[in-house]
């Protein structure tokens, strides 16, 4: 056989195999917020840094840093290095045991964040679980307010405690959750002006206490800046306001930094942009980057002082696992070897430069909003209406078009609704970020021309398709 | 400096060093289910096999598999290797994409269930959250009938679900969950003999089905055996009877197999010793033997097939973790390649032997109950009466006594209320058994010498302590 042959038997029998896997994970395993059916999985085979290798060998730009937790990027080798060492070392210890990588990455938690003791879990949604548990026993109060627009997690406690319409086929849920809503100035719910307003935001929330009652709500529970909503930064005052809310009705202040917290902004906690401090802090995703499973529930000196002399009650099989406690301890050691909140700082003005740009040159971008690398631009179908490009929980033929070309480019990014999140590994490089923003222009000009279309030739328009799509 | 002088010096050091972490964790880090004062951690230094060693150096013998996990065994080279191996190939891929070790395992798990396809969380209380989420949105019903024995974990659908008091400071949890008595013919709430009841552990989930409305329940929700609560063994007419008293009402039958899973009993599920087949299957624990945290939702073909075509509401960053999936994988071919179930089988006729042996032989023990390696002795103040050695949801001097003897017999093996349970992990030794047993018989006698100086000293007794105990 000539080698030719050889290399294209060889190269058809890797693609069987990528084929075999894809199938077999159809046949065998259920994907997350799916119609099995419609979900089109794609192998990953390898990935390094911003890149991941899919079953063909085309390599993929990760805008998404996987579900926005890989912040490091993908297979950093001081990560990969820390984990096997734990893993030899000590793979496991039960939940009431003392190791050293726990400890020593409780320390860190409460350095970072001013906090005082952390509460381990495997992810966000135990992580919020956990917290608004705590909340209860430590307040003796049981309601919980919670934002509209917010993801929070899937479990009982944290789907209830989210605004997004994913709760809805799967409620009634808890008791005690109030809902508010959120600092969206682009599409203020009480049609005001952020130059001009009084923070109806905030206000509105001290008469949801007063209706509920005082002294019956636990916590207010918030995304630091909300994610999967739709990057919706506050604000400058809205924290602080926020803050002295809840001190005055002696309500504790949850902050959900699932998402937004370790670096994605550039500092440990959204928060800290706006010089507050929360009761609580819960976290997951980019704590280890994703290398392992970890989340956590940070909390002030007082409530950890409260459980000196009370039961929690709480606990997992899993929690404090050592090796995912070490994966976060090296995770947290690149951050500052490498000087990762730097980097946000520095690429993401020139992402906020580049977003600001693409809003004045595309008809179809309603908004862009950034903080750090943590980003979003909001379709409409007219600048002036601002009518969304899709509706709340839908997609549209224009939305579907966009998402198709990035993908046909090898752009890995996430789309939901009439929004595009840009929010790749902290790592990234501004060549790097180029690269995948001009993927981007080239799709918004598309979309730009299908609305053009549109407008020259009504009668060929689609009614717009109201469904949960698949998301995080 | 002596050669001496510098081994006491190191040791020293050493020594500090074990004290130091174990402050720090104790400084910076939440205990599970504890009261933090009085939370004592012991450092986890290293482990092997059936033992490991606390900051001290002393080896522990793990009668506990610390938390009925741990079925193959601290630290097993071949799990070790495989997740180092999946580490350096792929860390981390999102849960919308398909990775070999993830295929791998949704093919073995329909395999050795005889179901169809598995959704992987990352513990037993995401797991059955999910179960009970995919039984609601697969029937259109609410409700979910569960058992108050029970423990299904910590999360507000999972905790609610549990019977155990360990919901009580937490509830209201969510709405929809109806309780039914456990077949416990020890202490029969029915006040039935086992030999001639009409097994009223079923008939009465009939009666409180017809009460509740057949067409409102989506799924009866039980642990394949109860652990936690007391390892209790059904009659072998119970899983028939009430698969079809499901059957007959078309209602799901959820069995939750996190701890009697996965070899705990002989088999893979411990409903397999009676021949039926459950609608869903939930799993953790030692599903990889605690080496990384996994958790999995296993659910029928119909099951699978309704989510083709409608959208499962669930999902968790996490899901499909490849380094917790290869660490499965491995951990299941370990079972079969140093034949694990056969090692129980025959282990566990041993224990159940000498369990027998120890009823007859303490006035203490009121009652033993095991299947393969997972089994209990039930402590009372008196064989006839049946009065228990420490109230539900309490404890006793005579049980403290009897605890800290195994402890300071290095025997780390988990007592609750009035019960001690034997679990260890599944490649024990008989000799290894024997050397824990005999321990515990030890334990026992003195149990047996402090009721007998309280009956000849009644005035001396002390009122029991109703309070909840730290657990898993
Ligand atoms: C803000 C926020 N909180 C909680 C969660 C839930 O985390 P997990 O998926 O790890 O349960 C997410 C996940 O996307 C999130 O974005
Ligand atoms: C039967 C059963 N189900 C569920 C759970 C909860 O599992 P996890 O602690 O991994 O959340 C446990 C934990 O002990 C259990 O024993």
């Amino acid at each position: 056989m000539s080698t030719q042959l050889v290399e294209i038997e060889a190269a058809q029998a890797a693609e069987r195999t990528s084929q075999e896997i894809v199938q077999e994970n159809r046949d065998y395993t259920l994907f997350s917020w799916s119609v099995q059916g419609a979900a089109n999985p794609m192998l990953m085979k390898r990935a390094e840094g911003v890149y991941f290798w899919d079953g063909d060998d085309n390599r993929w730009l990760d805008f998404s840093a996987q579900l926005i937790n890989m912040n490091v990027g993908h297979q950093h080798p001081k990560v990969l290095e820390a984990i096997k060492k734990q893993v030899d070392e000590l793979c496991f210890a039960g939940p009431g045991f003392a190791t050293e990588p726990r400890g020593v990455l409780g320390k860190k938690l409460a350095e970072v964040t001013g906090l005082a003791k952390a509460f381990f879990t495997l992810g966000g949604s135990e992580a919020n679980e956990n917290a608004m548990k705590i909340a209860r026993l430590f307040t003796g109060r049981n309601k919980i307010i919670t934002r509209y627009r917010s993801y929070h997690g899937a479990t009982m406690g944290s789907m209830t405690a989210s605004g997004d319409p994913r709760r809805w086929p799967v409620e009634p849920g808890i008791p005690g959750v109030v809902r508010a809503f959120d600092p969206y100035c682009y599409r203020c719910p009480f049609g005001q002006k952020v130059e001009t307003c009084h923070r109806e935001c905030v206000s509105h929330i001290e008469e949801i206490i007063q209706m509920e009652g005082p002294n019956e709500i636990a916590a207010i529970l918030v995304e630091g800046i909300t994610g999967s909503n739709g990057i919706l930064v506050p604000p400058d005052d809205y924290y602080p306001k926020l803050r002295a809310l809840c001190d005055k009705y002696g309500i504790l202040l949850i902050d959900d930094e699932v998402m937004s917290g370790f670096g994605r902004t550039g500092k440990y906690l959204a928060t800290q942009h706006y010089g507050i401090k929360p009761d609580i802090v819960t976290a997951a995703k980019g704590l280890t980057s994703g290398y392992m499973p970890l989340g956590t529930v940070i909390v002030s000196d007082p409530i950890a002082q409260y459980f000196e002399t009370h039961m929690l009650y709480g606990g997992l099989t899993y929690s404090g696992h050592p090796v995912s406690c070490a994966a976060a301890n090296a995770n947290l050691a690149v951050y500052e070897e490498e000087q990762i909140f730097e980097n946000v700082d520095t690429q993401g003005v020139y992402l906020a430069d580049r977003l600001n740009a693409i809003k004045d040159k595309f008809d179809c971008v309603g908004d862009v909003r950034s903080i750090g690398l943590f980003s979003v631009i909001e379709l409409v179908k007219d600048k002036a209406s601002k009518e969304p490009l899709a509706p709340f929980n839908g997609t549209s033929a224009e939305m579907a078009k966009l998402a198709m070309y990035l993908k046909s480019q090898h752009l890995y990014a996430f789309t939901r609704f009439n929004m595009l999140w840009v929010c790749p590994p902290l790592v990234i490089t501004q060549q790097q970020l180029a690269e995948g923003l001009d993927i981007i222009e080239r799709g918004l000009a598309l979309v730009d021309e299908a609305l053009q279309h549109s407008r020259n030739h009504p009668e060929e328009v689609h009614a717009p398709v109201r469904l949960t799509s698949a998301s995080h």
